[in-house]
């Protein structure tokens, strides 16, 4: 069975699939794995390294798409430079195993099921215990976490850390954390390593004594209704709710040196939690990075990829911070990506049952068909979207 | 007597001689208070906040320098849009209290003393315990080897802490330390409250166990000469002697992840410490920042101003960083001017008394001379050159 590496096209993409730590086991155990020519030359990993792990390199990457059983990616399919587009360079029956985004791109998706491809969306890998090792929306959501309050003590006009110093006594920087998933809990950490004073907010109560032994405060809101959705991610709330919600937020932003927000609701916009009102009621100075940036933003005024400058604060909104750490995001994604193979494949051929609850979740497509109901309601909104447009 | 706070013109220069604070604290004493409109905008003070403090807001700045008893500036005086020199806006026999970089521009001591103004010079106050809090040199030195740090850890592509996830564990940074005077201390405390293995290397071995204490190894070299010059700073030392630090250099930069450099010799180019040949050694992805690229460079081929890349490595060579942090940067020179002042101003009026080590140092022009043996032999050897170059 051939497993393929191909190189990300994406631009700013730095990230690969596997590093040759991970291809190493998967030789070990008789698979042969094959890697495009530069693959892993944005994270630093050369050709030869690969070769040494016991990889073919391959130069022309068509025919690598065209034998692989299963091809390796981190980003989505997409058109490449000479016009075509990856899904059409998939055999069919091959196995696709990437980031897919299938509730935000349902259109791909369909296509993949056309082009009759087995896909396992990494962003699908159920968040259970069994399957944490696998999960690389978490493994990558820890970067994105660190990087965020990185970029925050940078842009920031003062210290993160208490100081005495013979010039006197610098105050901590207080960081106010929206979202307490990984990528939350992940800066939480960051931040108090780096000495700032920190508060933390979630919709679910649950996390609070998660955000407490990080050393951090946790910022409760009353709410008399459920916030926890399947698959422990938070849950769009009532309007009550989000007002009584929206007035926490506000006390705490304002006394913020630093406020970074982290909530996301899987293929939906991600919800406006800090008004144009709360960052014009900010210090001079501070500042706002916006992990959610490209999914709409947590905040008003954040613009993806952009540092703009609202009320003499500075909103960042960053894309992709993973792929700006590719070293340690390959690594973390080629084993989430290494353990799945190695659950999935037994004497050397991938086995899927379907009634295995991470097989059933990940594979969104094989033979021919979508498997999951929310990608076909996603599809089925779009197209009703686009013929509402042209009627 | 009236004190004046001019608004630095220096490009990018974002810092204020006196915070809100230190104005008050002159105004408490009976003094008077001068700020230039808008002279605090790049550190976030608003004109407001000076005036609460009780200073006086002047819009119009030549006005403002020939008035003031005292100027406070944070960079040297320089030419202005309008083509005058700030040097020919002050009154004869006023004090400019400043940055002055008395030995690398000794023209500027030699147009100041010209002009027949006292100028005291930040950076020559002594550094001794007495004079500890009027330090500006450390003060700012602090800011830039905390921002060393954060640049450092924004460019590796790897996670600085060790982390135990999910998808395994990740092995901490390395960080290599050349230099331990207040840049490298606090680039080393940083480094540390962020996670990583830090070394630190310093010809002086007096500042072993303040390295140790803050949790780094001391790399050490065993030398037969002294290598502290008057004041504490690092001195300049043999060839011999020089070779056996660059084999111990080269060693420890090899496995290092980042590499920090803040050696400066006084009024000399700094001095060149990792080579073109230790940086091709290292791995591909590591970073080297360069704290000294201003003075010419502690590492081969950094450039002031600008991120390269040789070798695969990032080397990075920051401008003034300080600059980058003014809200702290401005309250700690505030501090050590405040401190200065408060040292020199008996019954409403400056004392100077020359036999006081902390004056005599200081001043370095009054009453139409430069007072200061090694800056007029660096303006003898200018001229020398100059004449060299000519004939």
């Amino acid at each position: 069975m051939k497993i393929a590496v191909v190189k990300e096209i994406e631009v700013g993409e730095r990230r690969v699939a596997l590093v040759p730590d991970a291809v190493a086991r998967l030789v070990k155990q008789g698979l042969e794995v094959w890697v495009e020519a530069g693959a892993g030359e944005g994270a630093y990993f050369s050709d030869a390294a690969y070769e040494a792990a016991g990889a073919h390199i391959l130069e022309e990457s068509t025919h690598l798409w065209q034998a692989a059983d299963i091809v390796l990616k981190v980003r989505p399919p997409r058109e490449r430079e000479d016009g075509q587009h990856e899904v059409d360079l998939l055999r069919e029956s091959s196995v696709l195993v990437s980031f897919i985004n299938p509730l935000g791109d349902p259109h791909l998706v369909q296509r993949l099921a056309e082009r009759k491809v087995t896909t396992l969306s990494m962003e699908m890998i159920p968040r259970t215990s069994r399957a944490q090792s696998m999960d690389a929306l978490s493994s990558q959501a820890s970067i994105a976490g660190y990087k965020a309050v990185l970029i925050a003590a940078a842009a920031l006009p003062k210290f993160f850390p208490m100081l005495t110093t013979a010039a006197g006594t610098i105050a901590p920087a207080k960081v106010f954390v929206l979202g307490a998933g990984v990528a939350g809990l992940q800066a939480i950490a960051t931040a108090r390593r780096l000495g700032a004073l920190v508060e933390a907010f979630d919709i679910r109560p649950a996390v609070k004594e998660e955000v407490q032994s990080l050393g951090a405060k946790f910022v409760e809101v009353q709410l008399e209704e459920e916030t926890v959705a399947a698959g422990g991610y938070a849950k769009e709330i009532s309007e009550a709710a989000k007002l009584r919600t929206q007035e926490v937020i506000a006390e705490h932003v304002k006394l913020a040196d630093v406020v970074i927000t982290t909530a996301q609701v899987p293929g939906k916009r991600a919800p406006l939690l800090v008004s144009e009102d709360m960052v014009a009621a900010m210090k001079p100075g501070s500042v706002i990075v916006d992990l959610a940036a490209e999914q709409g933003g947590n905040c008003a005024g954040t613009e993806a990829g952009k540092d703009v400058q609202r009320h003499g604060i500075t909103l960042i909104g960053p894309i992709n911070l993973p792929a700006s750490m590719p070293v340690h995001a390959s690594q973390l994604y080629a084993k989430n990506i290494l353990t799945l193979l190695q659950y999935l494949i037994q004497a050397g051929a991938i086995n899927l049952d379907f009634s295995d609850d991470i097989v059933d979740s990940t594979c969104i497509t094989h033979d021919g068909s979508i498997r999951h109901q929310r990608i076909q309601e996603a599809l089925e909104l779009a197209a009703k979207q686009t013929s509402e447009v042209r009627s």
